[in-house]
């Protein structure tokens, strides 16, 4: 995963939350734009012999909010590059879009790439609808503790479903948040990154501009996901069945 | 749009229906696997001019139920070639993936196809996660009416929202039937068709396997949609909210 | 087939020549930006019922030269969709790169797109390597006799074959004429176009900015292709085998 | 990097050779079907920061001739994901077209693939033109000092180029043969492999099934790539320029 964190003016991150939701009381304009090269598997593990099943990228923007007297993680924009990840991403609450992600990989052998160390640099794009959205560059400088903070609380996400009628209302409204487990991290390095975010008549994401980056960092991480937690589920329609 | 239909062992259809629901009580094992070829816009018609965000091609089998003394149309698998249709046809309840599809069109010049004319040929193929799952042929023979019955009732669909908690359970389950108006329908052709339908580890399309091809067509449509009708909102969770 | 035909400055199209070539004697400044969406097959037609054989869309930039006191057409960028189109088309002695290319389709039924009849608009655009490289709008007005000018002559292209010694020399350059037989065309029709080139650092389309726009053109063609003519052929090394 | 290497059956072998070449005398029908996973770059490293033009996969099938008493690696076909690798192979006396090509990656952490230990298990596809051409499964035994043999004698290519007018001649005709330098590398495993290669009206892969598997191999390797060296050049075609 590579990730630049950087601080957008907080009330582009306001627009973006539901009613209820209040900006994060410490650095309210902070957003962790994030790339990740994955591979995925059921618990038969069968994916992964068919890897065009299993490998993904994505790429997504993720904001925080406070709710109920905590503070949240919570994304705001997603690409991904396979359907199964788009209509798994759906069911978490993450409006997943398809794009083209790309990313640098570190390597150990040859010149054709850089290596974990300092100075290695890495570079990360995103496309969707045949237009570029963004691109990064990240400069390593040395290994790091945490891979940055904005994306380090628990999600919170909206799982709304517009009832077919297509006049506007929602046929339920949940909140939810949800969380992996057996989670294992490894070569975190931090350093110095640019990150460059073009317009688009269909995508948003160049609403959150960068004014100050805060910070660069690569990581490997490895999560098991089951399921998550309904905070609160609303029914805005009438139960006519 | 090309379609071919057949029958199948209608045991396969009763597999695939909800509790509640029967076969259809004429011709049950029918089955209509349709390509098309779109262009679809909102209603500024800004993506025509942007055509990577209009242009899709979709296909899919419907089969044929019984709810409530009515025979119903209904989409047993269908798969696209972009976001947008995908996430559209969620949200009407069609359980779309994405798949590689690809059809001969007709031409008016030259000699690399064929024409709307007694013995032109056509070929259609559909594929996912890089395994071919179906191709059809279809060589016209003369103008018809109307190009199949399968697909010729409403539509009914069941939403279903699963529960975030993973438990197996949904949030809320609807029955959904929807139709579009304007419709408008051209160069309606019938003819001889074959279908081959090829086994895959993540799609059950051959399941469907073809018994006795019933007949093939070709014809053009425009369509508006603007939404569906809610038949049956049933909520088997408690509401937490 | 959509054309735009603009004027550039002549000293950017001379750039792009072959010493021994001169610019056309009028109008040396003439572009042609093409939009193709083609379906093609071999003798035995068997690609036309696999159509992902058989479909390609392409978009390539024509200029227009002197040599040998004759005017010629020449290719000074192309993109393709599909590999079998690349191959041949460097057979030919076309750039061929891969590219995503998408152009509106006239409809003849319904309302997502516009017919082929006064105030028609369509879209087209390329992106390559993750960029919008080009996008186009054409609005009917007319129809016409003839499309366009630019890419009226008959095609003169360098096919030269670097040595694998990668030593910068070739080991044959040929200049080849081609031309296609039995074409057809029809529905050609006039309007009025405008056309905007973007920057990126693998593509140098965007060199051939517009600075006055001449004219844009939709037609349907039918073409089928043998072979070209060898009109030179020359080996710059010793021959060593 | 993962190979497969198996014999078949010598004749399919010899079919592929041109005039002049002769079986390998040992293990005439060994073939070495290697999928690889590569990050390239130019001189100026530029593309390691723009990935999508620095990134590709390609799958190839390497068999083993003799010619001129030495024995040789050719390349019988290949397959890439990207532009830039297939003309660069074309120029290299790749006969490259483009596939979807897809392996299990090893992992560091979590638990969604194999890692590189004894029981680590691969799976590794190709696919062509919508179709699924060849699946593998590779299990991890042991370290190995070299990843096969099929592979590991100097390249020995013809490079081809058909003469503009169709008529069956080439203008030019080379044999080539070429080598990296700076070659690297590392985490050579040896292992129980299993290949299946499947039918296809384009490509001929599954001509050259296994009779017998040989081993199965994974391993890294950086190269770099400057030139070859043209052994043999002819001219079959007279000199009209």
């Amino acid at each position: 995963m590579l990730t630049v964190e950087y601080r957008t003016d907080p009330a582009r991150i306001a627009e973006l939350l539901p009613e209820g939701f209040d900006l994060a009381p410490e650095d309210p304009g902070a957003v962790a734009l994030i790339w990740a090269d994955w591979q995925s598997c059921g618990d038969s593990f069968e994916e992964i012999l068919d890897p065009v099943r299993a490998q993904y990228k994505e790429c997504f923007a993720v904001v925080r909010c406070s709710w109920e007297d905590k503070t949240w993680s919570r994304c705001a924009y997603i690409w991904v590059d396979k359907d199964f990840a788009l209509v798994r991403g759906h069911h978490q609450g993450y409006p997943k879009k398809l794009g083209s992600i790309w990313m640098t990989r570190p390597i150990m052998v040859g010149r054709a790439g850089p290596r974990l160390e300092p100075g290695g640099t890495f570079g990360a794009t995103l496309a969707a609808a045949d237009r570029r959205l963004a691109q990064a560059v990240l400069r390593l400088k040395e290994p790091v503790e945490t891979p940055g903070f904005v994306n380090g609380h628990p999600m919170l996400h909206n799982r709304s479903w517009p009832a077919i009628e297509s006049d506007g209302t929602d046929a339920l409204d949940e909140l939810v948040t949800m969380g992996g487990y057996d989670s294992e991290i490894s070569d975190a390095w931090g350093g110095e990154a640019e990150v460059e975010l073009f317009g688009s008549p269909s995508d948003e994401l160049f609403l959150l501009q960068p004014l100050e980056i805060i910070g660069g960092y690569y990581h490997r991480v490895g999560v098991s996901w089951k399921g998550g937690t309904t905070l609160r589920r609303t029914f805005p329609l009438e139960v006519e069945g």
